[in-house]
Order: C-alpha cells, then sequence, then structure tokens
C-alpha cells in the first residue's frame, strides 16, 4: 500500500510558508502502515494539478491534496479536479446552510465566495469539515483513492482525523489491521537503547516493527504490526517488557509531549514548581507554560539574565560569583537556595551556563552548563557539556531540567 | 528561467523531520528572480532518484537536489548522479587531505566511509563545504545545471551562499541583473500597507516588482527588479519613499530580526531593559535572549504566573488584584510600577492577560491581554484582543511589547 502527497500552493514554493502539513500526513499514514513514496509541492495552476495528479496516481493506490481549497478565486483545484474526474457539480444546500449559520452566529459577512464554495462534485464524498468552510472531497477511479483536503493545518487535520480516518480500511480494502504503541524516553540515546532492548527484541515476533525516531534529548520508540489478526495485546506486552527494561527513561506513551508528563507529576503529587533561569533565558517557563493547565503548580521564575539580578533577587553572594563565576555550582546552588527561601513552592530549579555562540573561555568552553534543582532539604547539581549552537544549547538544556525534576520527584514523593 | 528543487530522504517521507531547506532556496532563487516550479520529496533510492531527475531536469534549468551525501551507504544520491550523467569518479585527494585535518583537529577517527566518500564524479564540478565533509556536486547537460548538496541545513545554506550564488548567473547565462530591498514592518497589516503606499506603486517603473510577505503580527515588503541594467539605485529611492510614508512601521530592511532591531536601539541608547511576564510565560524573555549581544542591554525578567508572585515580587496590591482581576490595566501597572522600582533598569514592560484555550469570562473572553511599558517618568499601557488559539496569542503579544517598546524608546529617547 502506497501513497503520494500532494501539497499546492506557491506560498510553499517561494518559500513564504514551510509545509508542515506533508510531515504530519507522513506520520500519520506510518502508522497505519501506509508507505509514503512521494510528496509533490506544486504551484496552484491548473496545468500543474492535472500533470502531477496523473503521476501521482500512476505510481501509488492513495493520494493525499492539501491547499487550493479556500473561497477566492485563485484557488483551482476544486476546478482541476472535476476536470480530471469528469465530474459535474452540484449546489449542497446542507453545505451552503451549515456555513450561513456559521457565519451568522459570529456576525461576519457571507460572500459570492462562500456561495462558490458549496457547488460540489457529484463524483466525490464529502468529508465533513468542522474547523472551516471548505469540506474535504475523495474520489475513487479504479481501486485507488484520491482525496483533497484545505491547506489550512487545523482544518486538514481535523478532516483526515475524523472524516476520512475511520473510513480509510473500507475504501482502501485494507485487509490487515495496525496495532501500534510508541514509547516516549528522554535522556537516552538511540544506541543505548537498542543495546539495552536487544534480547527482547530478538524475541518478539517478526511481525512486529520497532523503530527509532529521534528528537531533542527524547527518543519514540514505536512498536507496529500490520496483521491479519489484532496484535494489541502482545504489541502492550511487549511495549511493557520494554518499558520494564528503560525504566525511568520512559515518561509516557502515545502522543504526550514531556512538558505535559511534568504538569500531569506535579498536579498527582500536588506539588508546586518555581525556576531560576540565566542562559536559557526564559524558555524553560515558556515550555512549561506552552501547555494548558500549568498554572495549576507552576507559580513563576526569575530570569537573572544579568548577575545583579542574581545578587539583588536570589541572593547570590559577590564572593561567590567573583570566586567561582556565574557559570558554576556554587552560584547555580546560591541560586537555587534564593528561589526556594524567597517563594513558597515545594521544588525548584535554577540554570546558569554559556550558551555561545560567543562568552567561552579555556577553562568553560561554550556549552558548559550548571543546573541545580531540589526542594528545601535536597538539593542537586548537574553539569552539562553542549555544543557550540546557541539554539540547541538552550533547547537540550530544558529538555535535561524537565528530566532532571521528573526524575527528582518520582525518587523523593512517591 | 524555472527551477526544481529535489528534497531526498525517508525521513523527509516519513514525518520524522520537516522539510525546512526548500523554504530556504525557494526563497533565496525567488530573491534571484528564478520561479520555482515544483518541490520534489522523494526516498532515498537510485530508483526514485533516477525517475525524479528525469522528470525535474525537462521541466526547469535548474535543478537543486538535497540530501543523500553523508559518509554512510543509505546515502545513494552521488552514484544515482554518477550513473544518470555516465560520469567516472577520481580519489580527490586535496578532500581527503582536508577531511583528515579536519578530524585530526578534533581528535575525532576518520574512517573507511571518509575515504569513499572522496572519490568524486569527474564530470561534475566540486562546490565547496566548509561546513561538513561532503562537498557539493554541479554538472551541466545541455544548459541546464543540476546541483547536489548536502541535506544537513547549516552545510547547504554555506554551499548555496558561498559557492554556487557567486557563481549562478554564468553557469546560467542569466543575462539580467536583479536588484531587490525588504522592507521589514511590524504592527500593520498588509492591506493598510497597499493602500497607503499605492501611490508610490503607481509611479514605480513597470520592471519593479512589490511582495508582500506576512508573518506574525509583521509583513516584509520586497521591492525587485530583473533587468539587463543595474537597478540597486532606483529600487533604493523607491525603498526610501516607502520607508518615509510607513514612518515608525518600518524596523529595518533585509534580514534583520525584531528582535535584533530592539537589541541594536537599546545598545545605540545605552538603555537597559527588564521584564515581567504572566500569559506569555517568559516567551517574551525567550524571544529577547534568543539572539546573541542581548545580554548587553537585557536585566531580566520576574515571571510572575502566579498571582501571589505577583504581589510579592512587585508589590501588586491584594485590593487591585480583588477588585480588577489579573487581568487588567490596574495590574499590569502595578506590576510595572513594581518592576521599575525594584530592579535598577531602565525600561521595563509588564504583561497579564488569557492566553486560552481556557480562562475566559464574558467580559474578559480568552485573547484579552494588558500591556503596560515606559520608564520610571511616563507609563503607558495597552490592550489586545486576541483570539482562542494559546501559542498564537503568546506569539502576537510578544510581537506586540517589542513594538510597543521600540516606539516608546524612539520617541522618548531621541
Amino acid at each position: 500500500m502506497k501513497a503520494n502527497i500532494i501539497t499546492i500552493g506557491d506560498e510553499i514554493l517561494i518559500g513564504q510558508i514551510i509545509d508542515t502539513n506533508s510531515a504530519w500526513l507522513g506520520q500519520e499514514l506510518t502508522g497505519l502502515g501506509i508507505e509514503i513514496a512521494n510528496i509533490y509541492s506544486i504551484s496552484d495552476t491548473e496545468e500543474a494539478i492535472l500533470s502531477t495528479l496523473d503521476l501521482a496516481i500512476e505510481s501509488a493506490d492513495l493520494v493525499l491534496i492539501t491547499g487550493g481549497l479556500g473561497p477566492t478565486k485563485d484557488d483551482v483545484t476544486k476546478y482541476a479536479l472535476n476536470k480530471y474526474f469528469e465530474s459535474d457539480t452540484y449546489f449542497d444546500e446542507a453545505l451552503y446552510n451549515k456555513i450561513s449559520a456559521y457565519f451568522k452566529k459570529r456576525e461576519l459577512p457571507l460572500t459570492e465566495y462562500h456561495k462558490v464554495q458549496c457547488y460540489m462534485p457529484s463524483k466525490a464524498d464529502i468529508l465533513t469539515n468542522n474547523m472551516g468552510t471548505a469540506p474535504g472531497m475523495l474520489f475513487q477511479q479504479n481501486g485507488k483513492v484520491i482525496v483533497s483536503m484545505p491547506g489550512v493545518p487545523h482544518e486538514m487535520k481535523w478532516i483526515f482525523e475524523n472524516s476520512l480516518k475511520p473510513k480509510l480500511d473500507q475504501y482502501l480494502n485494507l485487509n490487515y489491521i495496525i496495532c501500534q504503541k510508541t514509547i516516549k524516553t528522554v535522556g537516552i540515546g538511540e544506541t543505548r537503547i537498542a543495546t539495552m532492548i536487544s534480547d527482547v527484541l530478538e524475541e518478539m515476533p517478526d511481525n512486529i516493527s520497532v523503530a527509532y525516531l529521534p528528537g531533542t534529548g527524547q527518543v519514540r520508540v514505536r512498536l507496529m504490526s500490520k496483521t491479519l489478526v489484532d496484535n494489541t495485546e502482545i504489541i502492550e506486552d511487549y511495549a511493557q517488557k520494554i518499558s520494564d527494561i528503560l525504566e525511568h527513561r520512559v515518561y509516557g506513551y502515545g502522543t504526550i509531549l514531556l512538558e505535559e508528563a511534568i504538569r500531569d507529576l506535579f498536579l498527582k503529587k500536588r506539588l508546586t514548581l518555581s525556576t531560576a533561569e540565566s542562559c536559557t533565558g526564559g524558555y524553560l517557563a515558556h515550555r512549561i507554560t506552552s501547555v494548558s493547565g500549568s498554572s495549576g503548580y507552576y507559580m513563576g521564575s526569575f530570569i537573572t539574565y544579568d548577575n545583579n539580578f542574581k545578587q539583588q533577587f536570589l541572593n547570590v553572594s559577590e564572593d561567590t560569583l567573583k570566586e567561582h563565576g556565574a557559570v558554576s555550582e556554587a552560584t547555580v546552588k546560591e541560586m537555587l537556595k534564593g528561589l526556594l527561601s524567597q517563594t513558597n513552592t515545594d521544588i525548584g530549579i535554577s540554570i546558569s551556563g554559556i550558551a555561545g555562540p560567543g562568552g567561552g573561555t579555556e577553562e568553560k568552553p561554550v556549552g558548559t552548563i550548571w543546573l541545580a534543582y531540589g526542594n528545601k532539604s535536597e538539593m542537586r547539581t548537574k553539569k552539562l557539556q553542549l555544543n557550540k549552537d546557541r539554539e540547541k544549547n538552550i533547547e537540550n538544556t530544558t529538555i535535561a531540567a524537565f528530566n532532571l525534576l521528573r526524575l527528582f520527584v518520582q525518587e523523593t514523593y512517591n
């Protein structure tokens, strides 16, 4: 089973926007056991659409098209599809009523464009879009399935998940069942995971495959099977065996984010957190607060970028800064001590380092980062030696901070 | 003049990484007046590479290939290219010596793979890569140019900018000169800009085109000409005329970032900045500190996510919080007052709002944001009414904050 993806729009070709739809669809299709053969990004002209459709349909069973379905005249996708599949159109009264009601409720003006949008191809199955005005369309030809969806990411995702995915196996006559489980790990590399779980992998049935999907400081381990019978239980069993070996490196399953796992852990243990950042400059606070519900445990942060701030607000002593420097174990310890003594929070973490690209010395090169974390009765420290890239250093430090907090809470409050 | 881009690698197809190279190249080529016809993302198999090369060369004058040039056996691009262009290979002694020296200096082991990497196609011109071990390769066929570069973004960009771009007009016999200037604006929409500068656009010669490139809270206005004579001065003239009309909405030219413009402004005026954030949760501090050199003017931030923190560290009164709520003009004013009175910084800004998706009320819906900014003698406030999306609200608020600070400093310290 193979798929091709076509993304339509000049704004992608000229680099005005980065195509994230393809990557999302690529992950989803891979998760369904469908191989992606090609991704084509093309101009929104009838000629480009028709010639690419020819190519794409020839080499795949499923073609997913995104973009070119908005209410403006630039969007020629629907007309090209009608031409390609030699389809008539009809006025979709129900769709028009739905759009009218939506606009009325929001007191927005309904234009002639929206009416034009309601002429749908008679040869297409309509895929409901609850996130916008343009529905998806599904065509079938010689056993192949061609789907067109709008390019707005949240609309496309909604249609794929709610209107297409549940029906896909019946459209494509998929005679297999996909079972999968993704184990989310942090603080351990791909090679080390593979070595640790090699015995389990050896005894695992051949029809279960394993994939390692690396991200910054994190690796997802995905078990998947494509079989005629339901393998859910076997996959669950092996995921459990692997988790037992990887132990504390596993922070969750599926699509959970590390910052969500931290939030859930702190809320469950009824603990509060505050932070003190120097070189990460607020990125840790940003990641913590990027998930909703964080206000339930996160109190705030002192971004003491300047050394005077470290002294004035976290009581770091001038002697410590002079003797050991701002990037030192002694300084992060005093930052944490100051943070915990001044705030009424249970857990704290402090960070100071050289993010780069400048500021490194022979003794403390760029990428030297110190962290201190703990509560009023126990304080731990950690030194990281990272690389030259400012952005990566800030991100890696933040992931490490999350992991240190997670392990400290798990060990201390069980 | 048309170009096609081919990105090679299964990691793109399965959505493990998002292809940012194409967007970058799309912008660069557009800037050179070259139209991008298609972007193909394909598997790293010889078959896929050969068949896509056929397609891509047929419909364009220039084909840029990224990916598939690393030192591992998975990377078949070079072999496919040799086959396609019927090219022999030779051992590039100079390249091998360069790589050996690089590895020796960094005390890294040189493997057999690196030796294999030094066999280069005799039909290709070599494009030096100072950022990694795999150089780029340029083939010519029937007046068309085919370039292969590694997929690692900073290597690809270095090769394009340093080894390819300076020679491209001679390879492609570009008989025109590209002149362009990009005006960076903030706090004004595309339609409003177009209306304001319509008179200038009318008198502008037909061979100068204008493009509006929107981003979050920002619009880039690009003037470009593709002519036989050098239009630099005329373009500069019109950029100046447009800037004169747009006035304070223009913060810079070319590729400068808003956070860099802010840094440069504060450093030039020798002013220091501190911040107090609630709903943006550290994102403003993160954006400020994401550019190096920010430590020259930025002191730090109080992330008072919790109301107790607002009271304890910024002296916001309990009465104010009770009477007006945390999201109110009165609260952000007290936050700013507390910030400036406690720190020894020249300028401050405070933010409190409802980022969403939860927490809205009839009176204060999600997206209500208050900001206060100024110095010890003058305090200004601003209310934003944004939308439902947490991530977008945080980003838009941060851009607005940058702009308010910029305008305040420009007006107050000239």
